[in-house]
């Protein structure tokens, strides 16, 4: 059995999400708390401005949840730049013990998931989770550098320019919770194209999909919102196909948040959103805000992540893709 | 409190531990595993070595626990190639959940430390930590091409081509148990000394060992082997000389896994070695190994990392450090 479900039913007691301009331009623009006009948030360099985003958002998480950073026992973090630095300067300061995670895309996920688990066997009362990707930051570590105006594949996805934080607890109270957990398994179906993240996360999404529903025997219909993390235009066309050749439904009540967070053709965005920043700040601006106002009671949050390196693709490895997943339920425990 | 007891003292049922030629050819040679006689494993690019030694320790490991793969519930795994693509490509034939972590040199604390959480928590009962790292890809990512034979700092460290897996399970019976676990907090100093990881470390390893003898009221006698990761000459010496400011007489028990591997001198070492597979290797292989002829029976190990990447150091940040303790004792619950 893949999934695990969590007794205690750890709360979500605070959250927090910061974007930048294209992403405070898009759809959800209203849900979330921070945004900056320009991707700077007042810094010199990008990269420490996507710092600035993750001490920025869980402030945010903290002041929501009425708590000082001495009460986090653990925070799980990170982010894609090399050696998930990001995460480590932008949260040092809160003092809180620190595990470092890389999950690419999937992060925000992985986080949510340990936390919970963590919480759930007692082990902690408070933890945090915090995520961020930078556009910038990104295009010139794993692409071209900005000034050089490279062109994007139709196929191609933005790395979204944002950070979430969420504080899982033990306490009780009407918040929402996290009540069941399924941890990815590696999965790699050959897809070689950088350019097509979609194509090479779905795979990984349709594993922990099908198996949680085949698990739990809970079908579609018993969700508000089934919602991966940045399989963008390819790869949600691609997982909902799949998993209706596995007898899986998900026409009604499935989204990806790399397709919520852009107006894909208003704003020019190819296939959507990505970056472990795209479902943090979806997550814990949007999602969230629907739980406070009675919308949503009952969503399964599946965020995929492309766990390949420029080096692999290089050397001509294919892009293996891992998808961990969170249910999110309403309402007192 | 940041030291954590784990009361249901989750077993060391199985370790395996793999090197390189330098390596095998120290004063701890036959303490390991697997050894090749030179950097390849078999494979045609460093990076898929390294991958190979992933997948090499976690079946070493899994043979001496007289189980199969499918009984691992969960894989914490990290290393230092960028996007941590080591383990993915190293473990992804396993099948099993996985949760990729970035601690730095602390990760392989930092996977046992989760790993036996969750199984004092009661979320899992079979958990495996690997993690690993080679000198030829860490020099071409991190510094210089081999091939360019730039010369090296008296307190530069050697990065250990090894990695070691370990079985972390819920099963009773005489084996070594993890007791007791404190995560580590960021702790930076301001070090800017990208050859002297030592300095970066050692004020990390100083904050979690002192705050674990103050909470605890154990003293230093009170373990047969005090051991860090991998602070080598430079980070070791600091360690003793300040924590004997704090009161913490660590001269009679302490040593570092990165003095050990290597015979510094004979070897032309330098400060020592290095890496997420030093103390990996280390561990599963002498550590262990004198665990089960019972010659150690209390051991504190803290693994520190560094947290910063070679964008950080240019950029002029200074290196933040972490340091991750364990708790093994031998014997039967």
């Amino acid at each position: 059995m893949r999934v695990k479900k969590l007794n205690r039913k750890p709360s979500l007691i605070g959250w927090g999400s910061v974007v930048g301009k294209r992403e405070s331009e898009g759809p959800l623009s209203d849900d979330f708390d921070i945004h900056d006009k320009g991707e700077c948030f007042g810094m010199n360099t990008w990269e420490k401005a996507e710092s600035e985003m993750q001490r920025i958002a869980l402030n945010t998480a903290l002041a929501k949840a009425k708590m000082g950073a001495e009460s986090i026992e653990a925070v799980f973090a990170g982010d894609l730049q090399n050696q998930c630095v990001s995460s480590v300067f932008g949260l040092a300061d809160f003092g809180a013990p620190f595990f470092g995670l890389y999950g690419a895309c999937s992060t925000f996920a992985e986080a949510l998931l340990l936390s919970a688990m963590l919480v759930d066997g007692g082990n902690f009362d408070t933890c945090a989770a915090v995520t961020s990707s930078h556009f910038c930051v990104a295009e010139r570590q794993y692409r071209f550098p900005l000034e050089y105006g490279g062109q994007r594949t139709p196929t191609a996805q933005r790395t979204v320019t944002g950070a979430g934080a969420a504080i899982i607890s033990s306490a009780n109270g009407n918040f929402p919770r996290i009540t069941e957990v399924m941890p990815g398994r590696i999965v790699n179906k050959g897809i070689k194209d950088a350019n097509n993240m979609g194509a090479a996360m779905a795979p990984a999404a349709i594993d922990t999909i099908r198996d949680y529903f085949n698990e739990t025997g809970y079908s579609p219909e018993d969700f508000d919102l089934i919602l991966t993390g940045d399989l963008g235009a390819e790869g949600h066309a691609t997982a909902m196909d799949y998993l209706l050749g596995y007898g899986i439904d998900l026409r009604k009540n499935y989204s990806d948040c790399g397709l919520m967070i852009y107006d894909i053709n208003r704003q020019d965005m190819h296939a959507g959103g990505s970056g472990c920043g795209c479902s943090a700040s979806v997550i814990c601006g949007h999602i969230m805000k629907r739980f406070e106002k009675g919308e949503l009671k009952n969503v399964l949050y599946v965020a995929t992540g492309a766990l390949m390196s420029p080096s692999t693709s290089k050397q001509g490895l294919s892009i293996p893709g891992i998808a961990h997943l969170v249910r999110i339920e309403a309402g007192r425990r």
